[in-house]
Formats: C-alpha cells, sequence, structure tokens
C-alpha cells in the first residue's frame, strides 16, 4: 500500500475568517521526487497573518492560492528523498512548504534553503526567520530609528512586534512603546522583553495614553495592525516621523468595510513618512541580520517565544489566532501533532 | 483727518467654506513705523489653500489666526514710510502682509523680502514665489521622478500642479497626467502646457482612466486634493512609487466627514513611500530654485497663469474659489481693486 500524505487545500475564499467551509482536509499517496527534485517531510509551519492575504482573489505581491491548491505557508521540514544535488536526506530545510505532511523542493522555483544544524526549528521560524527578519529591516531600513528616539509598534505581542521592540532597545531608543491587547501580553512585553511602557488597546484610551507616554510625539511607529490604531498614531506623530508599514492585521478579514485613515494631513503638516515594505526584498541581506539576530540572542539581549499549536489539521485554527490575538509570539504548527 | 486703511479680521471660525459671517471688513488709522519698523501698502495677495487651514482652531504648522486678527496671507507691498535700514521708501516686498492695505514689516518676525526690480509682481506671487517653490521642491525632493517614469498631478490647473507637470516634462518624464475638473482646464494642460493627457474627475472614471493611462502603474502622484482622488491613486501606484503629500484640498473644509483612505495597504504591497512636506522647510534653498525657474520661463518651458481677482473685500470669494475649483493657476487679489 502506498505511504498516504495529508495536505490542506483552500476549498472556498473566505470572507472574514476563516472557517470550516474554507478549507479541506486531502489525503493523497506521498509524492516521489522527480529529477533534481528533493521530497521533504513537514515538520513546522510558519503561520503569518500574510497566508489570509493569498486566500483572496485580489492582487497582492504574489497571486493568490489557487481553490483546490494546497494553502501556501512557510515551514520547516526534512529531506527524506532526494534527486537533487542541493539537498541531501536528513538536511533540514526552509522554504514555502505548504499546509501538508510532504513537499516537493526543487532548485528552481520551488526552492528551500538548507537549515545549519543546532538552530532550533521553532527558532529558525521566528527570530531567525523571516519573522525576525521581517522585524529587522522593517525597523532599522525603514523606521531609521535614531538613538534617543521614541519608537512605538502595535502588534507589540506578536512574533514581528515583540523582536522590534527589542532592537529598538538595542539600538538606544529613548523610549518604546508597545501596544498590545490585554493585561498579559502588556506585562509581558515590559517586563520580559524590556519595553519602556505598554497600552492595551482593548481597554486604554489609545490616543490618551500615546498623549502621556509620547509627549514629544512618535518619531518611529512599526505598524503590524493598520486601521484605527494607525489613525490614531498618525495624529501623534513628532516632526519627520517614519511609519513603517509591515502589515494590517486589522483589515485582513474585511478590506471592504474597515473604516479609512483621516489623519493622514498630519503627514503634512508634520513632514512625515508612511512607508511599506516587503520581506522578500531584502533575501540577499539576511546574512547581515541573521548574525546580529544570533548574537543577541545569545547574549540574552532579544528573548523570543513561540506559540506552537499541534496537528497539521489545527493549521486554520492557529491562522485565526492572529487576528483574534489569541497568540502571544510567534504562532508555529507543529504538523505531527501530540 | 487720518488716512485711513482697510482690513479683513477672522470673526468667526468657518465650518466649511468661508461665508459672509467668517470675516468682517474693518476700517482703522493707516499705521505708523516704530523703530526698525517699515510700513507697505499692499499690492497683491496670494491666495493659498493653506489659509483656509489657519482659520480652524486646530493644531497646524503655524498656529491658528487668532479671532478679531487680521487673515495671515501672503503678499507683494510697496514700502511707502521706513524706520528700518532694510527697507527703502519704493522697494517692492514679499511677505506674510495679510488682508490688509497697509502692513507693517520689520527685520525680526514680520520680516519681508526685497524683490528685485523687473519681475512682474503677480508672477513673484506664482511661479517664482512660494507656490512654484512648492512644486519644485515637492516633486523633486520628495516625489524624486526619474527619466520615463510616469507622473500623475491632482489640481493639475491650479497654481502649483500646473507647475509641477511642467516641471515633469522637464526632468524628463515618461509621461504626465493632469486630473483637474471640467474639460477647459483638462484642455488647458494639455494644448497649452504640455501635459501627455488629462483626467477630468467632475465627469471621468478617475480609476477606469488610471488604468488605461497608465497601466504600468504611478511612479510619482503629486497630491494636492487628498480624499477619494488619493485613494483612488494608491490603488494604481507603481513599485516603489513615491507620493509627495502637498494639500488636500478636498479636506479643507469638512475635515471631520470627509472619507478616509481605504487603500493605504498597497503601500505595503507596492513598496511605496507618502511623504508630507512644506515648503517652509525649504527657504533656504529658494535662490537654486528660483535660478531654474527664471531660465525656464524666459526659454518658455514653464507658462504661468494668474487668475486675478479685483478688491480686497473680494478676498474671501478669492480663497472660496480655490475649493470651487473657479480658478486656473495661481489666485491673486489685486488689492486696490479695478
Amino acid at each position: 500500500m502506498t505511504e498516504q500524505s495529508r495536505r490542506i487545500v483552500l476549498a472556498r475564499r473566505p470572507s472574514g475568517m476563516v472557517d470550516a467551509e474554507t478549507t479541506r482536509l486531502e489525503t493523497v499517496p506521498v509524492p516521489e521526487p522527480g529529477p533534481g527534485e528533493a521530497v521533504a517531510r513537514v515538520r513546522y509551519l510558519s503561520i503569518d497573518p500574510t497566508i489570509r492575504t493569498w486566500m483572496d482573489d485580489a492582487p497582492g505581491y504574489l497571486p493568490p492560492i489557487e481553490i483546490d491548491a494546497v494553502v501556501r505557508s512557510g515551514g520547516i521540514g526534512e529531506v527524506v528523498a532526494s534527486n537533487s544535488e542541493r539537498y541531501a536526506v536528513g538536511d533540514t530545510v526552509f522554504g514555502m512548504l505548504g499546509w501538508q505532511d510532504h513537499a516537493v523542493i526543487d532548485e528552481g522555483e520551488n526552492t528551500a534553503q538548507v537549515i545549519p544544524p543546532g538552530v532550533e526549528a521553532t527558532a529558525a521560524l521566528s527570530v531567525f526567520g523571516v519573522t525576525g527578519m521581517t522585524a529587522y529591516f522593517g525597523l532599522l531600513d525603514v523606521g531609521k530609528p535614531q538613538p534617543g528616539d521614541t519608537v512605538v509598534v502595535s502588534g507589540a505581542a506578536g512574533a514581528t512586534g515583540s523582536v522590534v521592540g527589542q532592537i529598538a532597545k538595542i539600538k538606544e531608543a529613548g523610549k518604546v512603546v508597545g501596544i498590545a491587547g490585554g493585561p498579559e501580553k502588556c506585562k509581558w512585553i515590559v517586563d520580559e522583553l524590556g519595553f519602556d511602557a505598554a497600552i492595551d488597546y482593548k481597554s486604554d484610551d489609545v490616543g490618551a495614553r500615546l498623549s502621556e507616554l509620547c509627549p514629544d510625539g512618535i518619531d518611529v511607529y512599526f505598524d503590524n495592525v493598520g486601521g484605527a490604531i494607525l489613525d490614531t498614531c498618525l495624529s501623534h506623530l513628532a516632526l519627520r516621523a517614519r511609519i513603517a508599514c509591515c502589515g494590517a492585521i486589522s483589515a485582513y478579514n474585511d478590506r471592504g468595510d474597515a473604516p479609512g485613515l483621516k489623519n493622514y494631513f498630519s503627514l503634512i503638516t508634520r513632514r512625515a513618512r508612511m512607508e511599506g515594505f516587503l520581506i522578500l526584498d531584502y533575501l540577499d541581506r539576511f546574512p547581515e541580520a541573521q548574525i546580529d539576530m544570533f548574537g543577541w540572542v545569545a547574549e540574552g539581549r532579544i528573548t523570543h517565544a513561540e506559540h506552537v499549536v499541534e496537528g497539521l489539521e489545527s493549521a486554520p485554527d492557529a491562522l485565526n489566532l492572529l487576528f483574534t490575538g489569541g497568540n502571544t509570539g510567534k504562532v508555529v504548527v507543529a504538523v505531527d501533532g501530540a
């Protein structure tokens, strides 16, 4: 009997959160590698907000996931069969492996990167992976904090935001304020990660707290959420402020009805800049950032957290966690389950 | 009998357009210059959208105009009395002279700049003045057009927009598209100013026309209007596009109810930038720009137009013209009237 492999495909485009009808779990034979290909057993999936945007039939930086196609997702796997000179059986690889047990990788479009031995798989997906790189380049290359600056980050207990605040402190920001949901997350970012202050958007008046905590305005705002919080931050900018637009979690599930930005006029009065970026553009600069990041983690200057969800079948629920704020740190699915 | 001087003061903060109750015409004695001061007879007023923003009791880059104070406004005048070594009787000066017949200027806060003989007063207020400088630095310093770029400008038949498009052509933009209101303005910017194409926002579907005219997206958008047109342009950006935020005419009279921007997410997918600027920050760089501008006008490469409204008492109506789109080119009030 042929060995079977599970996979989750997009059954229907969601309107709002992913639900039971959005995806379908299928079983197919384990693929065989063709010439120049390898097959990886997927171990961990990187659950990122951007996956939700790929489920919409809307133009983006990557094409939408097609109906009946496996849900696109970063992941870590172990090479179990190979006809490729690049991949040896036993290698740990990172790539767009998708929500499935087995992924075919090659040296072309479906390439994957071999991870050096000794790097914990979940850390490779979070702080040393795309998430950490997003924090690093978004903050340093787009936000450009100067020593003494007031830096504000939203989604501050999330995978990216939690690292942004810590890098800002390493780079001598004068004050780092995180915006997060709920007292536990707020306590975590201040007590464990060293943020100077936290704003609980679920219970605080964000504008009033920003006035109090950032009396001279925000120099750098790293935005993970878009929507109302971005609009409030726009009205608290310091002169020549930089907004690094990383994501808009608040709008991913309901783009049409999300309220628009009203305070964009302050970009003029504050001579400020709002700039979007995608980590895809920085792939060739990952090594320099990874060297910094390895050092900071080894020195205990950056704490990272992963929120591990067990089982491939839980991937859709894991994705929803990002939008309900049910996670602290990076959401990862352990494909094999408990 | 003392000679009398007219002035227009802010009587009440407007909600929406300026109306009969917003301002009050007063008559006061002609001021005498104190030590170090001079008195200028105001000849022409520069009517700019920003004056409307100063009438609101809202934080801005300059303090609001106080109730019962003369309406703040740039202007050109002739020195008629002087106790200052800087100003001689007969000098033509530019400064914040205000909506009045006579202005007191000094060498400190209420300074004014002496205009060289031979420069036409209305041109000094438009193409060689703040308006032209705004077009120059906003386009070149913030928008940074590269040869071959697609440049779009809104308010394209206005004082600033009309110059922006012409400078873009001089700098070898591949295509310059102006957005203006009505067939006459659209015809003027194409036939007289050399824009490649015009979109009439009053009768065209702006989004559909942008798709048609800018199939590869907008590289530089110079925004004078904000609101719905800015939002539409956001969804037509090329990769690494730059939006130079100069003004938001659509919102000045009704900031609270203006619809917000919904398409800001495309700043991320297009890795684009939206940046505000104020011409006040470029005062020390005016000479370099004025040299370019004098040359271009002399060579016939830049055409400028002034829309002259007669009589100080018409200043409030002249301001409203900017928001109803009743002008083509720079709006100037000839204080003496016809």
